[in-house]
């Protein structure tokens, strides 16, 4: 299939997937149920899901504990937008195109969904997930990637680059984690569902979160809020360290692309089935939001 | 032995085995790891380890296990005080005798002391049991009771009692989930650590709850802070509904009492082996913290 249209294939049954659990888990009349499903739902990318599938299609693999795996990557991908967005961390108002969850919701209604969404994540595995070796090898990476030596590591150092200078070492390290985690886990979850050793797309997965990481700071810089769906030039504005402000625009954009090649050799990997991973890292070079 | 040496032995576990976690999982020199220490060695009662251990003993089960169990229990639980005290939601500035963890460290630092407490517990059990068939159950109540139909879900209905008066129906269904969800999983702790069903202590846990809920509304009017450790007389000044300012602090003493002689009827059910289990339910009336 084309890439694009599997693109969209993946996407629509994860969209549909996060639609059901929502309605199947989120008790009626409680407004944090309301802000939990106005973060989740409110589309993106999904890129993190749609990876998880990429891996273990390319694997031939089980896509329905494949799908699983990813959707509880992007309920903890969305607590950590709503709880980022708070005022107390970036004091974001525009997210996805629309008012951030505690703009709408207010701020403890957005704290209160995302910390029901990133505990959401580990009830939905252990609820859908049957296979319970493959649920358990998952969580243990999931919980890692996502913690104190993962994400939330990664988020508070970049609390630190938010005032002052680091090095480029220093921000390479806060975007494996704040950034890179997560990705990550979405390159295993693509493998411990196809049953294969857990980091065997960790080369691809690796290169991938940098580049995505370092387009982002580019996009801060070069996109408008419209497409971007979110307030740009906001790192600029707050003198913060990203690759851009360390780099300067023309390096930044370098380094993108060598990132990017790296990531498509280390798909050549997985061969034929490797077509769909080189492509997704093209895409999201070359995108807009 | 007799109760207050056996629960001092419990403490004991329990307070070493999370001082080695801490020193286990939390990188050195990241702010947040100062703050989840703070707020998670801070001493408290340990209520619902120290049940997840005297259920599984009743048991003669697996006391590792339930130790295991019951630390990621309190990680939750730590991590629900963190966010609970924040300015958007109860505004604390006094828990366990200290300054919140959000005064110490700032809210940022707080807010994600609390998210990666929450990670941990997850992290924490997959990494420390074994035994992967225990552990998935256990996951999968863990994450129920302390998500949007438990723990969290009390939570936000908990913000619409500050403000308004609530029926005590409500009250009670409030109080099932924001702090009973926890007690019962603490007791489905130490059940499925033993190899039994997970809901033999559910009677018992139940009652346990709301008494624990009633003495602690009741310690909020007659308390005073130095004991306690918080800020007493905080629901009466916010109007909040509470199991006093609802039926009276008269008419919730004898619920108390009620209450407390129904969790110690359930404990029966354990025979000799359930003595600890009722001298606990009679601590946990008379305590002054």
């Amino acid at each position: 299939m084309e890439f694009e249209k599997q693109l969209e294939v993946y996407r629509e049954k994860i969209n549909a997937e996060l639609e059901r659990t929502m309605d199947e888990y989120t008790p009626k009349g409680l407004i944090v149920s309301d802000a939990m499903r106005y973060s989740l739902l409110a589309g993106g990318k999904r890129v993190r899901p749609v990876l998880a599938l990429a891996v273990c299609d390319a694997l031939d693999g089980d896509m329905d504990i494949a799908l699983h795996f990813g959707c509880a990557l992007e309920m903890i991908h969305t607590y950590s937008l709503i709880h980022d967005d708070l005022p107390c961390m970036d004091d974001d108002t525009l997210r996805r195109g629309r008012a951030t969850c505690h703009v709408k919701f207010g701020e403890a209604y957005a704290l209160l969904a995302g910390d029901a969404l990133l505990t959401m994540a580990f009830e939905y595995i252990t609820k859908n997930v049957r296979d319970s070796a493959k649920a358990f090898l998952y969580i243990k990476k999931l919980s890692y990637c996502a913690g104190i030596s993962g994400m939330v590591g990664g988020q508070t150092d970049d609390i630190k680059a938010e005032s002052e200078r680091i090095s480029l070492d220093a921000l390479r390290s806060v975007h494996r984690r704040k950034t890179g985690a997560l990705i990550d886990a979405a390159g295993c979850a693509g493998a411990i569902a196809a049953g294969r050793d857990e980091n065997i797309a960790a080369e691809y997965t690796k290169s991938l979160g940098i580049a995505f990481q370092i387009k982002d700071d580019i996009l801060d810089v070069e996109g408008d809020a419209a497409t971007l769906g979110k307030t740009p030039m906001k790192d600029e504005k707050n003198d913060k360290s990203t690759f851009v402000t360390l780099l300067g625009i023309d390096e930044a954009k370098k380094e993108l692309e060598s990132e990017t090649k790296k990531a498509i050799e280390a798909a050549e990997a997985f061969g034929e089935k490797g077509e769909f991973l080189k492509n997704l890292a093209e895409a999201l070079l070359k995108r807009n939001d």
